[in-house]
């Protein structure tokens, strides 16, 4: 064959960038350093009576844009800003502590469950400020594919993704909004059909006046979620995991789960199949409407159920024995995933099309999918059964 | 658990619908019988350095219509409406013909070099014409799994999507565009990580006048291509391949085979990786700017040359030893088929926005597809080579 024209430009483990964090992604050309603003920055999510708009449609992506990342080799006490306190009391800093704890508490306790395998850590930081952490754990005893990312952004974002810009007169035109985001995202796929997939995303979003207007309020809001999707339906762990979120919630507001277990439901919706990708749990986003010390304590709150709510579950399912075609539905339930993903995930879409570090980005595929023509699970099965909720999503608790 | 609360609603296979034909699907709803117009009434592929724009941000899906189909036990001798003379000579009829014939040779030498794999056939009519054949082997001898499918559609597309009625004053506002669509559109996943993967399509399109305006031109074009997606390079099998492709290019305009070959090149492309999918081969769309009897015999010509440009390298490589990793290495890159395919394949993104059979669009994915975080090939490894063609595509003739 003829020499290879080209240096291989396959991303290489010195860019490390954001991972899908339903908000943002950076990208990985040095040329083209591009960013897209928060899902939450547009309009609450539609119901499913409603056509879903894809986000992509509504922002212009090319307006945003943040530095380029640089790996660094040990990971750093703080990602914010000096002006910004550094490590101070303020709701950013609070945050960013809370997603670092997080990280560690969680990845901790899937490296006791999993007994072998262990998270490979890329860290990155910005010249003007932010960074992230990233950790996979690939092909464990127990988990097929792991990842537990955080990262912290100062971006630029256009006027018309920001609410206050919008309510100006038509003659006035605010110029690019300041702003600073931060999240922790993962998702969890073990190896043994009967434990669930798992996925959790908290993330924090501010913004700064614009620049034109200075009078202009602030701008903040919470997001995320924590959601299960397994293979087979074991009543008492979805139970178990409902209720997890359920008493998360309660916490803090009653009506919390009733309206974030919905969204869960319609958010994590395959349209084309007319099925959720899973059991779903909680979701929410664009939340703002509560007082922001309550938010960041549900947040947190939320962040410390994860492991609670699942590890037991797992610690309970991961050395059930199993058979090929269990295997082999789970890896159908796989190729579901996969289609949500790529087709439908505001953060996985959005990462894609804006240039994001792509090996963090689809660190949430798993590690194998597959895809039956015209597979229909036998009536009344096991398989049915999950295909079943997840078509008609049910009360669990 | 709780009792299903409602009959699954997966599709079932009483209703077949389209294929991935590049150029459109049908609702698999009752209530929703929506319909979307082919890529080609689109402006022609922008080349790589603008940025791509999605075609669902182009299009007003909602307003285009086909009715739902119809299983039929027997495959009929057309899908033709009566009032375009059934099968008379006119284009719509022999372009006809000329797929039923494909689809008929094609699949009998996949069941011939496939040996033990035997293709399962779905057909449907629309009540006012129409209809479509679709047929799968899943899980051959050779062969994972094989799609080849046909289609004819009579539709209403909105009067934007036809180009004599943009060129309308601004007052007049022409209706509804009537169309004919016809098409075979087929992927080939062999089981040997030697044998490569095959995509082929070729489509006709026609317009009526539009009902308010009778006088305005009717609109036609074809479109197409065949291309080859190995997971290792043997120059002599992609060197045969291009080589039947610019054979049945030359016999109609020299300019054909490099157009249509980088178009190929620039179609395929996983722009999040900055990666072809494969090899190429040719592609092209919209053509309409040379005379139509010329068209109509390239695209059959195009048509008759999938079986001697891909049997003979399936059959030298299906019975290959091979190994684990190198097996592992073919599931890579079939994830990188799913990427392509579920984020931008313009007629799989369309079919899943506009409702189609979801089993028919998706006969297209891999039997089975896999993602490891941040892998590498050793540089200079055959694995190596074929990541570089793919990011640095090359004259193979």
């Amino acid at each position: 064959m003829p020499p290879p024209t080209a240096t291989l430009s396959v991303p290489s483990s010195s860019s490390p960038s954001l991972f899908p964090l339903s908000s943002f992604s950076s990208s990985n050309n040095p040329h083209v350093s591009s960013f897209c603003p928060a899902p939450s920055t547009l309009p609450k999510f539609p119901s499913l009576s409603k056509p879903q708009t894809p986000l992509r449609n509504l922002t212009p992506l090319s307006a945003v844009s943040i530095e380029k990342e640089t790996l660094i080799s040990e990971r750093p006490h703080t990602f914010l800003r000096e002006a910004d306190g550094g490590d101070d009391g303020s709701v950013r800093s609070r945050f960013q502590r809370m997603i670092l704890e997080a990280q560690e508490s969680v990845c901790a306790a899937l490296e006791a469950v999993d007994g072998a395998g262990k998270f490979k850590e890329d860290a990155w930081t910005r010249p003007g400020g932010g960074g992230g952490i990233s950790r996979v754990l690939q092909d464990g005893a127990v988990f097929e594919k792991a990842g537990v990312n955080i990262s912290v952004v100062y971006g630029v974002m256009p006027p018309e993704a920001y609410r206050a810009a919008k309510a100006a007169a038509d003659d006035q035109k605010p110029g690019p909004v300041p702003f600073f985001a931060a999240g922790i995202s993962s998702v969890l796929h073990p190896k043994n059909p009967f434990a669930p997939t798992l996925h959790f995303n908290y993330r924090y979003f501010e913004t700064d006046a614009p620049k034109d207007a200075p009078g202009a309020p602030r701008q903040w809001w919470f997001g995320g979620g924590t959601d299960l999707t397994p293979a087979y339906i074991f009543e008492e762990d979805v139970k178990h995991f409902h209720s997890i979120q359920k008493k998360a919630c309660d916490k803090f507001d009653p009506s919390f789960y009733p309206r974030f277990k919905k969204w869960c439901d319609d958010y994590f919706y395959i349209k084309h199949r007319g099925e959720r990708r899973g059991l779903g749990g909680i979701f929410f986003d664009d939340l703002n409407d509560y007082d922001q010390e309550m938010l960041l304590s549900f947040a947190t709150e939320c962040a410390n159920s994860v492991v609670p709510a699942y590890i037991p579950i797992v610690e309970k399912r991961k050395d059930t024995p199993f058979n090929e075609s269990q295997k082999a539905w789970q890896q159908l339930r796989r190729g579901r995933y996969v289609e949500f993903n790529l087709v439908y995930d505001r953060g996985t879409t959005f990462g894609l099309k804006t240039g994001g570090r792509i090996e963090s980005i689809l660190v949430s595929l798993p590690l194998s999918a597959r895809w039956e023509y015209d597979h229909k699970p036998e009536e009344g099965s096991e398989e049915w059964k999950l295909l079943d909720a997840c078509i008609n999503p049910k009360e669990w608790i």
